[in-house]
């Protein structure tokens, strides 16, 4: 089905916000097979909607807009739609009981113009709002449908999640299912390569690939006759998958690393600790924003000086002179040193050269040192990153880490 | 003038990036005093684009695109534009020679589709591309304008601040000045109701406000005859912003807080530690992230458990039991701890209960106690946050005690 996808808002035209309903639109409408083959973003006119709405069903079948659906004077969609299709609103009993009920629990009289807000197209099919008070709906006429949701971005992709997807679905008697893979150290591009033969002439399931900062996404999705067959077909697809890159693999269902770190390392109750020199302190950062992991952390320390890293950890001024602070030899001591300190089960330690200065040719930015004392087990490795720029750096590191900490704790 | 930014790409349309494109125009345009009425994206598909053109030149006088004007087959956005304005493609001999250049320059031979990038419509004003291989042009016919920049982000807004903003300027014989000015602690909508006597009825500066996480943003803009007459109607207009905010401003610059704090540090030569609790080290990776901030910057102490607290600052197992760890009573001791340890000039510490769980009616989520002692004056201060999640609580605590610090510094 050709899509179109309106956003309808001035503040989108001032550059106030960035339109993040369109991308999601247009993912979802993808997963579902329709081609979107226009965005389209018009300020709170409704002759310019209107012509925006005639123009874009010239060349498609369906269009979903955003926004406009209030109660305020500005929000016009619901008249001008009403206007292109050929029809009228008219008050809608269900949604003006919903209306009055939502005003009624938090207490307040509703206002004249909220009224607006249950008035619908006479031949719509209407979506309540669950976090919101003005509903969604859907107008046909003829071949051409158009289906109009809230602007606010949490309240649309409710809609459109627990709404209008299995709307869709049922109007094709289709059954869709899909699951994000999370994996990291193989970078999006030398990922295409290798799972070229799965991506290629691929109709279904299809294969996406994502990237984000040192880590990438696949989204494998089917879309099938009932839900049994388009969830076995995904998951024979991982199969295959899983034989060409499982070892990068830390998430099957889409969690972030550091999510998947904390909750094994609370499953298992590991107790942690850290010492960071170049990470500055983000390596703990972002464990911590695990909740519950008070359970297990005990300490972090940010050993960014010499000074520091000898008086904190008891690294050896002879190791620090010797080998440098960015060694193996300095990521072991701090390691050792933060065992002796907290005795937590798991100590990590790290080193290395942020940049933008103070590479050298023997030791240049984006070298890193990680040290895990694990059970009395010692782990150390060393990272020779491409340099990007310090905060890329420091995060790529920590995600290598945190990857570090995956495999040594996974099979345990 | 009417604007439409129209954004050429599939990728856009399947939701893979987020079109930032139309973001950045849209603000600059608005800057510019040009009316964006629309934004439109279509795929790499030039009927589509013709017809878009086509009807944006309905309304509007001037069009900007971006994307679509690479090597590739796929990249038609140039002829499509010379048809619709009634031009044709020629080869332009400064783009030849310049695209010559860059290929003799990288040492590779120029395949025969990268001759293309140096075809342009006839009557073109070319834009050179000093990031790329692509040039950018503008095409007029009558009183219609549409003007083509390439889509990588870099590229497209490298262009438009270096070329194409001067050539609108010098077109309409005006000169635009702007500044961006940051602010900590008032919040955006009741920063509207301050700045209201300010903003409306307010045609030139402009006042418009941005809010991100905690902080605010007010970009103050003026168009005049002369640039010396623009800077003279923004920098009055800061004094009288000033008069309201001036207590919370932090930045005339757009600087964020933590490099402001971590210049300040630098230059004022202010050793510096900090012992987190409930921001686990996002405080120090914050600070951190300044480049060359090691030179003031001693050691970081994630005290996360009570254990750490004891044995790592020295705070008394009776404290914690009386007082709780999080308490007036704990960051003191805390901040005295850390400054034993590390002698720092800045001691900072920080306890507070960053939720979801963990709060109790005495001692709510989002409670928050922040200790400094500077050169021996202990400043110590409580908040209660409204909590709005973890990760947002962390980062609002972060800034408040990069503002702690720059209140206490700036006048030094």
């Amino acid at each position: 089905m050709k899509t179109a996808i309106v956003s309808v808002g001035t503040e989108l035209l001032f550059g106030q916000i960035v339109n993040t309903n369109a991308v999601y639109l247009s993912q979802q409408m993808n997963l579902l097979g329709m081609d979107v083959l226009y965005h389209f973003t018009v300020g709170d006119n409704p002759k310019r909607l209107a012509d925006t709405l005639r123009q874009a069903l010239k060349d498609c079948d369906l269009i979903l807009t955003s926004g406009g659906l209030g109660p305020t004077q500005d929000d016009l969609t619901k008249e001008t739609v009403a206007e292109v299709l050929h029809d009228q609103l008219v008050e809608h009993p269900h949604c003006m009981e919903r209306l009055l009920a939502e005003y009624k629990k938090i207490g307040r009289p509703m206002s004249e113009n909220n009224r607006k807000q249950a008035f619908m197209p006479s031949r719509a099919q209407v979506f309540d709002n669950d976090g919101g008070t003005a509903p969604g709906f859907a107008l046909i006429e003829g071949e051409k449908m158009i289906i109009c949701m809230p602007g606010p971005p949490r309240e649309m992709t409710a809609m459109f999640e627990e709404k209008i997807k299995p709307y869709f679905l049922k109007r094709s008697n289709a059954a869709i299912y899909y699951r994000i893979i999370r994996e990291f150290g193989i970078g999006e591009s030398q990922l295409e390569t290798n799972l070229l033969p799965l991506i290629d002439g691929q109709t279904d399931p299809t294969i996406a690939t994502y990237a984000k900062e040192g880590e990438s996404t696949l989204r494998i999705a089917s879309k099938r006759a009932t839900m049994e067959e388009a969830r076995q077909a995904v998951n024979d697809m991982i199969k295959r998958v899983d034989e060409i890159i499982g070892d990068s693999i830390y998430s099957y269902d889409n969690e972030e690393l550091a999510a998947v770190v904390g909750r094994k390392l609370l499953e298992q109750q590991i107790t942690v600790s850290s010492a960071e020199s170049c990470t500055g302190g983000l390596f703990a950062a972002r464990l911590i924003d695990i909740p519950g992991i008070s359970a297990v952390f005990d300490r972090g320390l940010v050993t960014y000086s010499n000074k520091a890293k000898e008086e904190e950890l008891g690294v050896s001024g002879k190791t620090l002179k010797s080998y440098g602070a960015v060694s193996r030899e300095t990521a072991v001591e701090m390691a050792e040193g933060l065992h002796r300190a907290s005795g937590s089960r798991l100590c990590i330690s790290v080193t290395g050269v942020a940049g933008p200065d103070g590479g050298t040719e023997e030791k240049p930015v984006g070298l890193v040192y990680v040290a895990i004392l694990l059970d009395g087990t010692l782990t150390c490795r060393e990272f020779r990153q491409w340099p990007v720029n310090r905060s890329w750096n420091r995060n790529y590191t920590v995600l290598q880490m945190l990857f570090m900490i995956y495999k040594l704790i996974d099979k345990m």
